[in-house]
């Protein structure tokens, strides 16, 4: 792979042109953003050898990911079908939803075209190509959900990315799904509520927004996210997402039984159960 | 005040102690811990300049400080009216759940005793005298809620953790057990079941503990805490975090419905209120 072009240069897309220049400097970056302050931030920080149109891009490029969100992904997978690309082109996409998008996919796929999904599991509350960076990605793990890409390409694609030192997972669409729905969307839809629960009642009380302690602060610090970002991904995965809160409320609705009993057998095993399972995670970093 | 005793040397009286030390080294610091390896610690680290019994420590004090679990406050209040504590020996605590404190402090001093009622807002997932520190409570909000001291108490207690730059805010046990079940009860009840819920999904599909990236990870640290604490808290605060739970509920409940009805509008809002509340915080910190 010798060119890629990068449809939406935001926190994740400009991440991934900064691991690529780090990985393969040879490598020509091409990239396209609705907003010119990404392309011009790109181009002047190095991390963009051109700005070309979607069109332009897509036709020149080895390898193109698109990196913008799921909506418009989808529109692109149909617009690529009809643009000429490079015979060994290689598409793919970081975003969340994979079934939706494989499906997607699916059509381009039979018009010719080689589609591997993938998802770097990182972000921030922050947006933009400059809030972008290498260690943002860097270590986490990296699904990879595979439309017809042939070993030899999924490899040179992981190459590509080597810098990023990714944990690369192979799965399929519908154990992405619901895996992302539990670690990352379910996190999300609690945040905000979280906060939409505690905001007015400190209102009322009339406290200080300095008042609550770092507890507080990191259960809700994801509610910060995208409110764009969010709603595209709660309307594309809102039936996995709706599994989970079902899930959550039955447990919560538990948790308060117990407490109404004073049944300190039921919630000394709750808790214990949580941070046992959470400092697995902790050990596990 | 020329000398104080703490009762209970865990993570929160340590770290008073510490506090005292700094601002006042010439106070005599006594204490008493179930525990040994906590008193051993804290002589070690001089920051005690005594080891005594409950008894012979409140005897000796001229502030007598309780941090030990609310049921234990609770029998210490009572144990202390059979006590000849100094004149204007001044007592007060560190626990959560102030209407209950407050309630049983009211016999203390119908006995002729002086209670302040205190809650410094912050806290660790971790436990115990060494993992104390002036930091951990240094420049957070620090709750009073007063039964019969004098002005002139308040300030020298006031003046007794100097060194820790606290934001003292007197409320009345109402506000405060209000203002904590929002603050603090409610996320810790949130992210125990958020770990209950995403654990299991996570062991049946067979992903390993190390891939949640870090917006899981913050949404869930407070599920490290202290089951036995928080058994305790959630027994003896049950009536207001089930309030609390129950809004929670409400709006989740809303934003459900929000999705499943593919309600854009609807779940943008809700995400954008989430996000600008949780930002007000951010830049009040």
């Amino acid at each position: 792979m010798e060119s890629v072009f990068i449809n939406g240069l935001g926190l994740i897309g400009s991440s991934i042109a900064r691991i690529i220049k780090a990985t393969r400097p040879d490598v020509i970056v091409m990239g396209n953003d609705i907003n010119p302050q990404n392309t011009a931030f790109m181009v002047e920080h190095h991390l963009l050898d051109q700005q070309t149109s979607f069109e332009a891009g897509s036709q020149k490029a080895d390898c193109i990911i698109l990196a913008t969100p799921v909506d418009i992904i989808i529109n692109s997978l149909e617009a690529l079908k009809y643009l000429k690309l490079k015979p060994n082109a290689l598409v793919t996409d970081v975003g969340s939803s994979k079934r939706m998008i494989l499906n997607a996919a699916d059509d381009f796929i039979n018009s010719g075209g080689t589609f591997l999904g993938g998802h770097p599991m990182a972000g921030s509350h922050l947006t933009g190509s400059a809030n972008g960076s290498v260690n943002m990605l860097a270590d986490h793990t990296y699904f990879l959900v595979n439309g017809n890409a042939t070993k030899n390409q999924v490899n040179q694609f992981k190459a590509l990315l080597g810098s990023g030192e990714f944990n690369f997972q192979l799965v399929t669409p519908d154990q992405h799904d619901q895996i992302v729905s539990a670690i990352s969307y379910l996190p999300h839809a609690i945040a905000f509520t979280l906060m939409n629960t505690i905001s007015p009642e400190l209102k009322a009380l009339n406290v200080d927004p300095s008042v609550p302690a770092g507890g507080l602060l990191d259960t809700t610090r994801i509610a910060m996210s995208d409110s764009k970002m969010w709603t595209s991904i709660m309307n594309s995965s809102g039936d996995d997402l709706i599994q989970q809160i079902e899930l959550f409320e039955k447990n919560l609705k538990a948790l308060k039984t117990a407490i109404k009993r004073h049944d300190n057998d039921a919630m000394k095993r709750s808790i214990t159960m949580a941070q046992r399972a959470r400092q697995e995670m902790e050990d596990a970093k």
